[in-house]
């Protein structure tokens, strides 16, 4: 067992922690069954982390990853089966031992560029989508075709979305009467669209941090850092994270399948699916009754294992009926399931092709998917075909508990709630492009269209009230698209936008 | 057993499906006491359904009704039946079998409008409380009473009403500078206003859907359908509908208790009941402790199955105290312990007579409980006797956690709050009043009250916030009466009204 | 055994309630060690509650001081010990007794102004910290220098801020045109925002009400009453109540470290913590996870049993790791773990030395502790040692879990954070200055600067959207940060403040 070195302080603790560490050890060096083994890498950085950060060797110690290892996991069912790889694509030497720090932080450290020496380990902060594709290369690859892997760079690279992002997180500075919007810096966007939309993490070598019982530590230099965006652009490359959903270090399947997990991004008035969930039938079931549901199960069994979905069920997992029938295979490309884009955007359209929607041009030369007047940029979109499929997978979830007749008219519920939310943004683009031509505010071509309180007016009609009015259809949470951000905003706004115009043009009509 | 002909796909699945409806068919056959039988119709429905909707059979199973019959129901002790039918009422063979999906979707078939033919039998999908009257008449006969089984013609039968729901729904199309309100498709209404207050279900024959797996099936043509609403005129002429809180298909009591089912419809800025409750010491605890708790208890003991009440246990729920007293009768006419309305309308007044408010009209001809400047129009709404034996109701229910002292001081707030947040509406009313009268806005006699930006300004006065602050006093959670969309907003809306006036008035006061 | 006189109505019950309340006596007699003893007084209250108020009395059954003696909890090794008296300072006649109704409402009926003759007692209703403090002085001592001990005080004796909550309060009077703001009245105040900062509890003799079973009851005539705010003046003189979070009878320590206990202040726009934290990771574990966590533990091993902190985890709880170390020493004083005010003021600033904040006077002699161009009042707060200290003592929590440099990463992110809102709040107040100097509002020193509209813009700016971003980076949870009352909010409001003034300003910049 390695002593790590500055560890002075808790030289008095040594006989506690081998106590607690003992039978882990007594299990590895025995090769008991019952107790699968840690590599002795990850034991040496257990014996020191169970005090530097006991809090999360001890969530990680909860999780299923502690007490299986890969071999273990390959063996399984195939309904039940959590690891994708081929036996033969899982490195020898970490087949038949658990899952721990070394595995994930050490592995694959020379091809992270943020790694450095500790402790007499290559270790890497920053675990990516590419460390966990060592077992779950499935996962991994749907995932990377998932439009949440490509958030960041949606945004970062799309000049109309940055130019939004830049208006809502610059400071603004007031003097002598005139405003100026300043660029925001890289801690305000991080702490903004980024936490949820993932960072850029770079590392730049290492620094000093001093931690109150060890003193001076050496860590990695990276900027973006923390960070656990869907669309995170991780040092070595790659794109997406897996924690936001998967959180470390339990990994808990029961956490990912909460709607909770999904809220820490999708409540706030531009994405309020969370809320739309939360009154809805499902929701409200979900918060009455799953407690006595079986939130962990592999496969998941509707009506036995829950008898509402969460937003796992209807988007990601791998769903069975009682006498054993896939109902629907798990994605994580989560578009699959998906034929009609709802959110973020002026008006809704067919889903894209590619999940890098910054390369969308429509037919004025704007990075987005339709006009301003609503036009789709078609040939960026899927197709009848591929929507029709698309609407049809997602039917037979339904189908598991509803009739025919009442997922069909659900469906048309929902197209007819499309049509009239993108109408009503159409109202407001269209009183926008009035006060645009009247010189009232400066519009595209001549400045920032986002800028200005009668065009951040126009922005909630699509942004918030649009999108709430849309989801509480799809997701049948009637309470959260009529008073709350819904169809009365809608309705409110476009008059509010007449009446500022009216205001200064003399009340002519 | 009969074997649906449709179910082609389903051949291969029948082994399982055998092993599935085994114990079930064991059961009935052998007509063991422990497991009650299950009608012979019922079961062929199960025989298909187990593959067609397996999600809605295992929920079914886990029902109090999949393993009861009437007749057991009927032999509890007085405060533990559930069945308010007497014996002779319940018709005979569906006494001695567990009530499922024949028992309620066909039983009554040829008072159903909307019944079709389907696999030979005459099935109704519409199950309305009528059918429920079989063995709960208690129940339905007061519900029907409730002002919940009247919110459909309450909102479709007033023109008042009717007038802002058009404009909160319609869609408005601007062209060259003019706005036009269209009219609201039924779609729209019935996925907005209509959702929660139930829509009109009509049947007109059959029409013929696609499902993935079966191909082509015949199902009712029903218009207005899906609506879980309140309200709902079902096809059998009947008023509401019992599966917005006993919700199909487990009928869980402990769901109808959690105030997660009442969220559904309470949440929104036009009812925040469920927010005033949560922020409430009641709903912390709730929250907090709740997973003790026996929610499915019957009669249901204060203090001993719970430690506050969840909103059923104030409006609705048997209680008993631990030495079987009986503290307040169960009761599905909820304005049995409310005496004053405090919600959906402008000002407030005491409640209504008859559930039926569409009825109402006040000294000025128009159908609301109130003139704008506040008179009531007594001769529909309970006298102080009736208001006092209601409220001396609901404090028997306080009573039995809180003293004397803090209720009567409660109610002393209450009552205070409600002639604030009534004199802050009157101000606004007043701000409107003064607008119509200048001609800056086209009021009631000329045009609608309700379509331009200044009188939605006016109307989330007593929309939205005199609501809350009412009801953050009935419910005591007052951080959702005062800066969210509470006092603070009164106090602002009144002040932006007359900022919005004095800007048009050259700001002359 | 004493028979209440006047509950005649309970004498049918008398066979029953001797049948409940016989074990305890039983226990009392034989004096068992099983269960511990109940004094004679207690069992005579419990006599007549038990009818009375049942809900209450079985909420205490179910209480740790229903089964313990402070003689037992006095023997509790030091890190699982709840009481902090020395065992001498513990009456004698209390020791040996389980903590019920006689111990706390009447043992110190002397010194409580409010004490009332009730059925042979000495009685008083409002139970004060001075009464807790027989058993937990430590709590007690540290509580009465925390903020909230103080969160009457703090606003009923400052004028700038009673200024601000008498226009929130105060009704509207609109006639002829004029809008004049009457002064609230007690009931509105008690009822808005000193629900929460507390009341002052008088007491002014007894007074009669009604119960609708016993007929007329004598009990205290108490102002202000009822009443659960943290800083409550009690009739007493002590500051505070334990209740609040403690609540009563249960006084579940499992609530009191539950979020839901926080969030019914700290959830409304002026104070979005729970929000922030509901989609913070954390907040995320804790709703998903929780249920499986032990909230009852002392001390409180992380990452065993819990593995995301509550808000009593990082602010208040005694910490310990799995080794028995201790992370963090339990405060009642949540300053000793806060070293920034980031809610509750314009500008963000040092703690302040003092719970008392009314005495704080800034360089233009306003009872704030910055100046309205963000210049602190630097000789009440405390000092950059301080300050650093007590950061360390908040990170050493962080490091339970994160790495140094995740907590380094995130303590950057946060200042910057603080930076942006505090700029943001700068330019609203410099368009509001504008706005005075222009004479569009009436400012300070010629009248409030709190009743206009344009000036409740400005206020929503600190009081509502900077707290938010401040919160959101503090927590962890940038949903609600951005769109939701955030930096959006901010940008818009400066731009509609801007706005606002250009039009009554003819436009011109």
């Amino acid at each position: 067992v390695t002593i790590c070195k500055r560890v002075i302080t808790i030289a008095a603790l040594w006989p506690a922690l081998c106590l607690l560490a003992g039978p882990v050890l007594a299990a590895k060096e025995s090769g008991a069954k019952s107790e699968p083994a840690v590599s002795q890498a990850t034991q040496t950085c257990l014996d020191c982390h169970v005090v530097a950060t006991p809090g999360i060797v001890a969530d990680w110690k909860k999780s299923r990853m502690a007490s299986r290892t890969p071999e273990m996991g390959l063996k399984a069912p195939e309904l039940e089966r959590r690891i994708t790889a081929k036996r033969e694509d899982i490195p020898q030497d970490m087949r038949q031992v658990v899952v721990g720090c070394a595995e994930c932080h050490t592995q694959r450290a020379k091809k992270h560029p943020g790694s450095f020496d500790h402790e007499g380990f290559r270790v890497h902060t920053v675990v990516s989508p590419q460390d966990c594709a060592t077992c779950h290369p499935g996962e991994r690859g749907e995932y990377s075709q998932n439009l949440m892997a490509h958030a960041r760079g949606n945004l970062a690279n799309n000049p109309v979305y940055m130019d939004l992002a830049d208006h809502v997180n610059g400071v603004q500075k007031v003097s002598g009467g005139k405003v100026v919007y300043e660029k925001p810096t890289a801690m305000d966007q991080a702490e903004s669209c980024f936490y949820c939309h993932g960072t850029e993490v770079k590392a730049n070598g290492t620094r000093t941090v001093t931690n109150p019982d060890l003193g001076e530590v050496t860590v990695a230099k990276l900027s973006g850092w923390p960070n656990r965006g869907v669309g995170r652009k991780n040092p070595d490359g790659s794109l997406g994270s897996c924690t936001p959903c998967h959180t470390r270090h339990q990994f808990a399947i029961q956490a990912a399948r909460n709607p909770a997990t999904c809220a820490e991004c999708h409540k706030g008035p531009d994405v309020p699916a969370y809320k739309v969930y939360k009154v809805s039938k499902h929701g409200n079931l979900f918060q009455a009754l799953s407690k006595d549901w079986d939130l962990k199960a592999l496969p998941w069994t509707v009506g036995k294992d829950f008898n509402a979905p969460s937003c796992a069920a209807c988007h990601i997992s791998l769903l069975v009926t009682a006498d054993g029938a896939v109902l629907a295979k798990r994605t994580h490309r989560m578009n699959d399931r998906l034929w009609r884009r709802l959110i973020g955007l002026i008006y809704s359209h067919p889903h894209p092709k590619d999940p890098d929607t910054s390369k969308i041009k429509n037919a004025d030369g704007m990075r987005l998917a339709t006009t301003l007047d609503g036009k789709p940029a078609s040939q960026y979109l899927i197709g009848e075909k591929e929507q029709a499929s698309r609407r049809a997978t997602m039917a037979k979830v339904c189908l598991g508990c509803h009739s025919d007749q009442w997922v069909d008219g659900q469906f048309q519920r929902l197209k007819a709630s499309i049509k009239s939310a993108d109408a009503m943004v159409r109202a407001s683009t269209r009183e926008m492009q009035e006060i645009w031509r009247a010189g009232l505010a400066v519009g595209p071509g001549k400045g920032s269209p986002f800028d200005e309180y009668i065009e951040q007016l126009w922005i909630e009609q699509w942004l918030f009230y649009a999108n709430s009015v849309r989801l509480a259809s799809a997701m049948i949470g009637a309470d959260m698209g009529v008073f709350e951000n819904g169809r009365w905003n809608m309705a409110k706004n476009v008059q509010q936008m007449r009446d500022w115009r009216k205001a200064r043009q003399g009340r002519a009509k």
